[in-house]
């Protein structure tokens, strides 16, 4: 982990004494802290990484994270109440007087109680080191990311004989997480959609009581987290024969993802991907009907930082790991959206994500 | 959802035109947008939510979001990328001068962007306001948490004749979260627990490959999160006979969850609750072994805002929900949590989880 913690300073321009990351409570947990530490279990609320340009990392963390954090085997410092945090952060850390944050991480409360604790002391913002760090992936985690990728790839290839008609949508869902967990994922990597007929057309839905019906769009996206790295897959389905609305919708989406695919390779900005991908859809009859961005990268976070999509301009670079889902919704009738993983290399792309991409009539 | 929102301007002693709740990305979106809205679908990222005395909210969301916002019948503003959502706040919100932002749930960059799009504005932290209007619960959270609890008690019951010999952590995990699923269940409140022998002497572990064999403390500690309310429940089980430090353990815990029953009514400070229970605690063998607070709040989030900690102040109220969870830990040995649901009454709980409480040897 030395290597990812000095990799962060190598970017920053600004000479720092240290970067503190500093977790709040849940949901605000900065997973930097886990991407520093290596640490797979404990939540850490309340916790703080102090990180030095040699690699080195300090902990601060509550009794009860201690025996999780000593996984770490580095240096730990434990608390039991917020009077012995403060003198912890006074007596080893006050020192340090150019601090790096990550002001994305960080919530403004917490900003203030820094400032508060660290009176000598100036911050500046290095969200965008720590964001452009992580968006390069070591080995390690392309192996976590992969395995992720199996898993759901695994899962996938069982959805067509689970569906029967009158199935609810959270059946799946539960169906679907089950057997992510038995083949070794964490949990899934985000609350799994399983949607069917109109409600594909809401593309964040989650799962309800709608049964599936025949001749129904039935739509499912849905990740792995394996050892705290994710997956993200999703495949549209028809539940019966697809008639000529749900054929075209399917072909133009299709197209549109093999079109996102061929234009990624090192050296592209982000914004390009999405742009080349949103006019081909709008070229077709479903203009304006592709209403999210492209994809997003991938790793210890499921939305790990960057995008493609019309504001991003981030570089790609090899072994970025991003997904490509393009998808046409329309509202009252219903969605289809094709999702898979990869990695960027030099000239093109390596699948992380292999299920058949062919239009499935169930 | 308008009497939430009116509660919610009603303990704030400043004169505020709105409150601005602004999410982030994943994990950083800001529960509240959830309470005033009282959606259950959608992610909400990049969305913001204008509260205003009334009881009226305006919401600003992402042409992805337009289809699952629709359902708050709420006057609904959606923008395509980031030049549209600047004019739209400038059209609709700029007149808007006093305030109020969440400071625990925005980040640090996020408030800075805040700044820049509401230049001639004053903000206020209104979190505390927020957290304790959501601390005391209407009629439906109470239905939903009742309803939450229902699902990991029936979930309870089931592990016993789940755990045979040899099986491993995760398994048992994925069968709860199954179960959970099953019986409608959204999704899990938060990572299931299921730790066997020494690993349950670390709190927030939370499942492995470790295999289950005679002797061992197995704990599970889950929860079932239903239309986004929570219930959080732990046991800890002896899988064959318990040995006498076990025995002392268990023993030790259950009267201390018994004081912190007792010790809550309404009018009492957290603090007092949480002070009697590891005052019991410390006064026997184990003492320095209870390593976290008493409880939590529980809703819309798992970690609802207050805890029975030592650092803790809150004034109990009637239909406050909190867990009620002592343990002891020994590291290199084990550890054994009891955790249930209480809402808080005029004199005294009502019990939300009903599962067996006595020590059960398998």
């Amino acid at each position: 982990m030395k290597e990812r913690v000095k990799n962060i300073f190598n970017i920053i321009e600004a000479k720092l004494d240290a970067i503190i990351l500093k977790n709040s409570v849940l949901p605000y947990i900065d997973d930097n802290f886990f991407y520093v530490t290596g640490l797979e279990n404990g939540i850490f609320e309340g916790s703080i990484a102090v990180l030095y340009p040699n690699g080195d990392v300090d902990l601060v963390v509550p009794e009860l994270e201690a025996e999780s954090a000593s996984k770490s085997k580095l240096n730990i410092h434990v608390y039991k109440n917020k009077e012995e945090m403060n003198k912890i952060i006074k007596k080893s850390f006050s020192s340090l007087k150019r601090l790096g944050l990550n002001y994305n991480g960080i919530s403004h409360k917490d900003f203030g109680k820094l400032k508060d604790m660290f009176t000598k002391s100036s911050f500046i913002d290095v969200s965008e080191e720590l964001m452009k760090t992580r968006l390069v992936k070591d080995q390690l985690e392309l192996k976590l990311i992969k395995e992720a990728c199996k898993i759901s790839d695994t899962v996938m290839k069982k959805i067509p004989e689970m569906l029967k008609e009158g199935m609810y949508e959270y059946e799946i869902a539960a169906e679907i997480d089950y057997h992510m967990q038995r083949l070794g994922a964490q949990k899934p990597a985000f609350e799994t959609i399983s949607s069917f007929d109109k409600n594909t057309a809401e593309p964040h839905y989650s799962h309800g009581t709608t049964r599936l019906k025949n001749g129904n769009f039935a739509l499912f996206d849905f990740g792995a987290c394996f050892r705290k790295y994710n997956s993200d897959i999703t495949r549209t389905f028809v539940f019966g024969r697809a008639d000529k609305q749900q054929r075209e919708m399917y072909e133009t989406v299709l197209e549109a993802q093999n079109i996102g695919f061929d234009a990624i390779k090192t050296g592209v900005k982000t914004r390009e991907v999405h742009k080349l991908v949103s006019s081909y859809i709008d070229s077709t009859k479903f203009k304006g009907r592709f209403i999210h961005s492209t994809g997003h990268s991938l790793g210890l976070a499921v939305h790990d930082g960057a995008r493609f999509g019309p504001d991003d301009k981030i570089e790609l670079k090899e072994n970025m790991v991003f997904t490509v889902e393009p998808g046409v919704y329309i509202s009252g009738f219903g969605g289809v959206r094709i999702e898979d993983d990869i990695r960027v290399k030099k000239e093109g792309i390596e699948f992380l994500t292999n299920s058949s991409r062919d239009l499935l009539e169930i």
